[in-house]
């Protein structure tokens, strides 16, 4: 923890983080995805993610209410840009929906990707299924939801009926999210060369 | 943990779980097995295992070493069965390919969708990277090895060069992985049909 100084009362983070430019919530986030990831999510007192921020416990405080507050805006952070780039393509009815599929896949796989820690495990945490983190399960079924209506709008898609509308769905969405599995234990590859094929992977599980 | 009589010691769970009969170590995994999933790996205790499975702490230690050697049965589980299912069809070579992969991917779907507890969520534990598991990844790996050589087998995958084929195999791995996901999220559907819906997926996605 380091000692502290009479200047340096109330701020004690200043001197020990002088490099990373974040200001301390998004320090202290970065943190947390790497102590979730690495140590695990009971494993991870809150002690630990305020030293890895370079702050004491008490100053954490001020910036969130604590672990589980941590965990669900990492985990709406890999769901959200994709929701929003979803909801555009579904306003944009003039493109045809194989095209716009194709796009969500890619960007949905890129974010799946991004960050130097993969975020897409704590998906599994058993406390993700608690009301805490009702908000990141209804993102992540809107988002599922905008892959239904894309799928509904190809040329395959809407001649399927509704359960196997709903199965080819869940293996697209289960495809993408699958590049956790895959991040978790594949070679590493080029991330935009990745995601076009897994773009045109989900796309032939549609039929297209 | 119940009050011990004289005529007791030394067996004390057999008055406890008169039902089930299967033996203590058995009794052991399927207690892992339901506190593994549902509170977690790090949050669950030897001694909640134990007395889980209706035995003491101390009598826990005659059948296993401990929680890692739990851990590392039960993800051996989810796969071994499949990998024996692998080297069977790998032998065939009688058989079209593509029918032996539509197999392989059947036979792992429905392993992974198997039992009460959704097994595979524990493989994104960081735990599992740690040495003590080189023996679970090591038969995983074997596993999409073969998945490997029946795509390799096909009429498609043997025109793939050598890049191309390991992205087709890692994303037919990682779709029928993916089914961890889905079944965490989605809806309860007959496995065989499912597992047959996935198998098509997968031969979509290697171009079959």
């Amino acid at each position: 923890m380091g000692t502290s100084s009479g200047r340096r009362v109330g701020r004690p983070r200043a001197a020990q983080r002088p490099d990373s430019g974040l200001d301390p919530r998004a320090e202290l986030l970065v943190a947390a995805a790497e102590l979730f990831t690495t140590r695990g999510y009971a494993a991870t007192t809150t002690r630990a993610v305020a030293e890895r921020a370079g702050m004491r416990q008490a100053s954490m405080y001020h910036y969130v209410s604590g672990k589980e507050e941590l965990l669900a805006e990492l985990l709406e952070s890999t769901v959200t840009p994709s929701l929003d780039r979803a909801r555009e393509l579904l306003a944009d009815d003039a493109a045809p929906a194989e095209e716009r599929l194709r796009a969500l896949c890619r960007t949905d796989v890129e974010l799946l990707c991004a960050g130097p820690y993969n975020l897409g495990a704590l998906y599994l945490l058993p406390e993700v299924r608690t009301e805490r983190f009702a908000g990141f399960r209804a993102v992540r079924s809107e988002l599922k939801d905008a892959y239904r209506q894309l799928i509904a709008a190809t040329a395959v898609g809407g001649g399927l009926a509704k359960g196997e509308l709903e199965l080819r769905t869940d293996l697209v969405f289960g495809l993408i999210e699958g590049v956790i599995l895959i991040r978790r234990s594949g070679p590493e590859r080029p991330v935009g060369e990745f995601a076009r094929a897994t773009a045109d992977a989900a796309l032939r599980i549609t039929g297209a």
